[in-house]
């Protein structure tokens, strides 16, 4: 049952028979301690190593999330939050043990209230049930990682994708969260009103705040009208400069376009093979332009103006909504398409966001570095926003090569932090960014965010180990 | 020098004239007492009372707060941040005495980023210095309350105005801030990344902490192009009902409106009076339309139809940027306005924000609870965001006229709570709304809210007595 809690660990409580029976007292059944379990809820999509916890609780209700924290908190047991196992620093890996909250199958949309644009939901609802259940409505919910990932996670994690640029992140699409203190007390956060000049922002506190300040058990998120026109395109072009600095481009005019997504040549062939398409594998950017339809032609024209003066001419329009769902679905398969070219490694995706004069050196500079890498790369992003990933498909096994690929990511993150940037655009900190955490904010910012983490979490038991050293 | 400090403020330290040749030995001639300075520091735009700090401090730089800063924590001193003095909810009123630290002469724009669209400035520049720095870059910076008030400020209360409802609030277009912590201690919060999964949204915290946590020292915002084309118009309407419905039914399409604004009778009368225009006196929207040539006339043509539909036909165009300069002019002075319709009256604003499936009601009650009121009031408001406001125009030295807005203002406030809106929209809560907070928020919330406060000011110097009781 104890499986191996670090000797620095002993400080916390022991999850022993008595404490699983206590849990099973409320959670009967739904406390889970077989190893294959156990060990599946410890490792999350990366290429950290797992540490499974040492039970698994799959809750039903705030009072069930509730009822648990107040046990762990009388025990001195770690708590990791779980929502889909997605994320990808090592997040939910159960470095102290503990109890793992399961919040999956806390899967309810709650309310659609289509006249206010917003839903609020459960944790476990994933984005892409989310938008299942919006169809009818003629509205949808614009955050999309590319893993279907779901709500709950994506707000611990401040997660976005491909829309971010046109419709913001996590950070500016929750309105409200229930969340459960360490104590087991439950506070709501935020109201449904646009905006709100009340208090401190305990919602974008806990947004991002990867579990190590309490348990998001409810959020409600704003809505979005499908826009009356949609088109989407493919342009290839002749080299990495030109395309980066199209995009570069369309952001300083402000055309407001829906998605704005690069692709490098070798990112492009792993699509091609995963998803079984035929693009050409040459530099490339996705393209979604959305809204009433003159405006659309608009952004249309601009953008294929501003393409075509950088080497990207030949666009191929995704002509109907199947055809786009098509062509969005291979790009948020990047990751496992990148993962598909090299059996076996894992992804290390690194994950940097500059100011967008930027851009276009950084990604050069990280290409360059990347070519003198023991194993594959490739470049992806949200490129409208600065944001991009260098996935590294890493033999876990060949400690040279998991050498090179520390030092890359260090030396990406620590350009990008040189540039003004964040060493995390979206996929946060957990294990893996912690000595970046520190490089970008300073001693005294570090400070400040573990001086909120103690007020509120005082005897550490909030997913313990990450985020801070 | 010790003016007024109430009874229960005795745990803090004296203001005397050892403390006082402390902070001359850095700042000179800038550390001031003389009555009449320190009685305008201690007073805002608002109907609350002044209560003037013992001594202000005109800083220079972020080393002279920090220094101001250690010498009040030694010394357990209350510590104010002072920008225009334009706050409406008693935000700068010295209530426990000790030093005001004046953020006026910071007000320098420290660089102009075009590219990136961002900019980085001193606590002290006002929105309309900055907008005025930015004229030669096609660039502007969208915030505007209906003072010209400073950037420094306008973050500490998380200000919005007329621009938010496409352009979003202090919230959403503050990037990074340089913080002097009560300590001393100066840390940056964020980067220029537009986004980013790092660590804690320590900005998200400051931004709205209305001085309770520390003194913004230096804010990066983001910036904005100027649209190609824009258009603005008054609209006149029917009655109430049709305008307010006219826009719900224009931000539930998502018609991407630069502004979209309402006005009552009483509001245009004393409008016209003011700033000398002849508008008809009847419930009017104005409204702005900006981007591209065609998405601007799509959008027109759209929320045309819309406000026809709702009583709303005669618009009247501002037909170059001069007039549609003097329309928002206008609109900005409203709160002059009212209060010039009665000479020696103190405007009590009011500022709830609700869900805009409830706006329409929530007006309507809020006017029919107003009718009975002993003095005039009337509705303005940011309408796309479900927020407005009900001026009232007391006497303050009636008693039954302030019982009697009291009363009308808990009403409003209340009812705005009981439909998942917020207390307050953009203007804080400062001393006016501490019992509102409990309410909106419960007492758990708050908990955290006054552990982080804890956590961060251990001596409670920073702005003591407000936000919390």
């Amino acid at each position: 049952m104890t499986t191996a809690i670090p000797a620095n660990a002993r400080r916390y409580g022991i999850v022993d028979a008595g404490f699983i029976e206590r849990l099973r007292a409320f959670a009967g059944e739904r406390v889970i301690t077989a190893t294959a379990v156990l060990e599946q809820h410890g490792r999350d999509e990366s290429y950290h190593p797992g540490h499974a916890p040492d039970a698994v609780i799959r809750v039903a209700s705030t009072e069930e999330v509730s009822a648990t924290l107040q046990l762990c908190s009388q025990h001195c047991i770690p708590v990791v939050p779980y929502g889909a196992g997605t994320s990808l620093e090592g997040h939910i890996a159960a470095v102290h043990g503990g109890v793992c909250i399961d919040l999956s199958t806390m899967d309810q949309v709650l309310h659609i209230r289509a006249p206010d644009l917003d839903a609020s939901v459960q944790p476990g609802v994933s984005r892409e049930a989310l938008n299942r259940q919006l169809r009818d409505t003629g509205l949808f919910f614009p955050i999309d990682p590319g893993a279907n990932a779901t709500l709950g996670g994506m707000a611990a994690t401040r997660a976005s994708g491909t829309n971010a640029v046109r419709y913001g992140t996590m950070r500016e699409n929750v309105l409200a969260l229930t969340v459960v203190l360490p104590s087991g007390n439950v506070i709501r956060t935020g109201t449904r009103a646009r905006k709100s000049s009340s208090g401190y922002d305990l919602t974008r506190l806990f947004v991002g705040s990867e579990g190590t300040l309490g348990v998001i058990t409810e959020l409600t998120v704003r809505l979005y009208g499908v826009p009356e026109t949609i088109s989407a395109a493919v342009v290839p072009f002749a080299d990495v400069p030109g395309a980066v600095q199209a995009v570069i481009e369309v952001m300083q005019l402000g055309i407001p376009v829906s998605r704005i997504e690069f692709l490098d040549e070798l990112m492009m062939q792993a699509i091609n093979r995963y998803s079984k398409r035929t693009f050409p594998q040459r530099p490339t950017l996705f393209l979604e332009f959305g809204g009433m339809p003159a405006a659309v032609a608009e952004q249309v024209a601009a953008v294929r103006g501003i393409c075509a003066e950088h080497g990207g001419a030949d666009f191929q329009w995704a002509s109907d909504a199947a055809e786009r769902a098509q062509l969005w679905d291979a790009r948020h398969k990047a990751a496992y398409a990148a993962m598909a070219l090299r059996p076996g490694a894992r992804n290390w995706a690194t994950d940097v966001c500059v100011p967008i004069s930027r851009l276009a050196e950084c990604i050069a500079l990280a290409r360059e570095d990347a070519a003198k890498a023991p194993f594959p790369t490739m470049v992806v992003g949200h490129v409208g926003d600065g944001n991009f990933h260098l996935p590294m498909l890493v033999d876990g096994d060949a400690p040279a090569e998991v050498v090179a690929a520390r030092a890359l990511n260090d030396q990406v993150v620590r350009r990008a932090l040189a540039m003004d940037g964040t060493c995390s655009g979206e996929h946060g900190i957990g294990l893996g960014k912690m000595e970046f955490l520190l490089a970008e904010h300073g001693s005294e910012a570090i400070g400040v965010m573990r001086a909120i983490k103690h007020a509120l979490d005082p005897l550490c038991i909030m997913n313990p180990g990450k985020m801070f050293a």
